[in-house]
This record gives C-alpha cells, structure tokens and sequence, in this order.
C-alpha cells in the first residue's frame, strides 16, 4: 500500500477526519475511532513507515518521546492508573503505517492483556538453541 | 520496589541466570522464561527505569533502536512473520523495570491480540471530549 492509499497518511495530511490530539514534525496522534477504552490513542509517524524498524534512527527520539508525552496526558486525562502500548509489526497490523498504541489502563478494567497460552520451553537446552539463534541473527 | 530487589537488574548484573541474547550499554535483552511463542524476548534498560515514560531522553534513541535490531533478529532467528511490540506499564506489569515485550508473530500463530472489546463512541461530540481533554493535558 502506498501513501497516496493510505489512511493514516490522509489522517496526517488533513484529508480525512479524526480527532488530532498531537501534530508535530515528527508524530501525529489522534483518538482510535474503536478504542479498547476512551482515550486509546495512536501516534503515527508523520511519514509513510510501515513498521518500528522501518522508522529512521533520526526520527526514533522524536517519536517515541512523543509516546512518552501521549503516555502522560492520556493517562491524566482519563484518569487512569497506567498505560498500555502496543505495536503490532505485519502480522495483525491493520493498517500498514506504524502506530503506537496508547491505551488507558485500569486494574480490573478488564482487559486480558496479550498475555494467554504461554508455556515454560520445554528444557534449558530447548532454550538455549534459540537464544543462540537470536545472537547469531543480531551478528549478521 | 528498588534496584536491589529487582529481578531484572539482578539479571542485568549476571546474579540471576537468563538466556541473554544482547547485553549493550543502554539495553539488555533475554528470553521471556514463559514465552508466548518461542523466542519472545523482552528488552529491558540496564538502568531501572519502571515505565516507558521513566526512559531519560537520552537513552530513548539507544534503547529503542536495540528494540529495533531485536524485532529484526527474533524474526529472522524465528522464521516469523511479523513482531508484536508491548509494553505494560504501571498495570498488568508483572515487573516494575521498563521491558518491552518483542513477540515473533505468524499469521493463524492463535494469539488474540490486544483487540477486544473494542465499541466506537456514543456520539463524534463523545469523542471531541475526550480529544480536548487529552490536548489539555498535553499542554499541562
């Protein structure tokens, strides 16, 4: 998809409407049209980047200090007692523009996290094997 | 709860054992004990910062782009096809030292996602309230 297709880059540039909460050179925030509770946020870089690696190590500071600050204001506007972020990267990620959840919690709102099925690997070794996987991906 | 007592900064100091994958200045990274799928990772700073918001802006672009090099590493050490990036902070985390959670995705892997109940605002004015709100504390 392409920027000229997509809908957070027409959310940015004014062509479709939502509730800007945050328009900054770096990020754009506004309210998620189906919050999980009132308040969610997503924050989008300004520019078209379609997952976290994607975003250029000049705008990682900007941006995600713009988290930060959506982090702080959601939280103190609804009252909440934490938050949560997510960043689905391809797989679940509805729209292919890179948005920071923002999302209000509150101890027994409800929500389950995205914390189910989680089992201990089966041994150490098991674990080790993938552990070194990982560091060799990092080395190359 | 203070550094001494914190399980991750005991895993930063080498005093507890964990698969660790990556061990930088600014970030360590080792297997979730209780994964999701296999080679979930979480990334922590060395330093103990409880929430996202805690992170001095001068380790945000350090720490963040070792997340960045994590998503790539646990995908291509997974055969995955995508990553969920999380953070819980304040509620539903289970330890109070920042870590994100990175999660290697494939589609049709079962996991649910952050996404439930989710339902649209009462009405556009419903929302508008809310944005002012959150614009309000921004500027606070």
């Amino acid at each position: 998809m392409g920027t000229s297709t997509c809908v957070f880059c027409s959310i940015v540039a004014g062509a479709v409407p939502a509730h800007v909460v945050l328009d900054e050179p770096h990020a754009v925030a506004f309210l998620d049209a189906v919050p999980l509770f009132p308040g969610h946020v997503l924050v989008v870089p300004r520019d078209h980047f379609v997952t976290l690696c994607d975003l250029p190590v000049e705008s990682v500071e900007p941006f995600v200090q713009a988290v930060q600050r959506l982090n702080r204001a959601v939280q103190d506007a609804t009252g909440s007692q934490g938050i949560f972020n997510g960043v689905n990267n391809v797989v679940s990620q509805s729209v292919p523009h890179l948005h920071v959840h923002v999302v209000p919690r509150t101890k027994g709102d409800g929500l389950r996290g995205f914390f189910w099925p989680r089992q201990r690997y089966g041994s150490d070794e098991e674990a080790a094997v993938v552990a070194d996987r990982i560091r060799e991906a990092l080395d190359r």
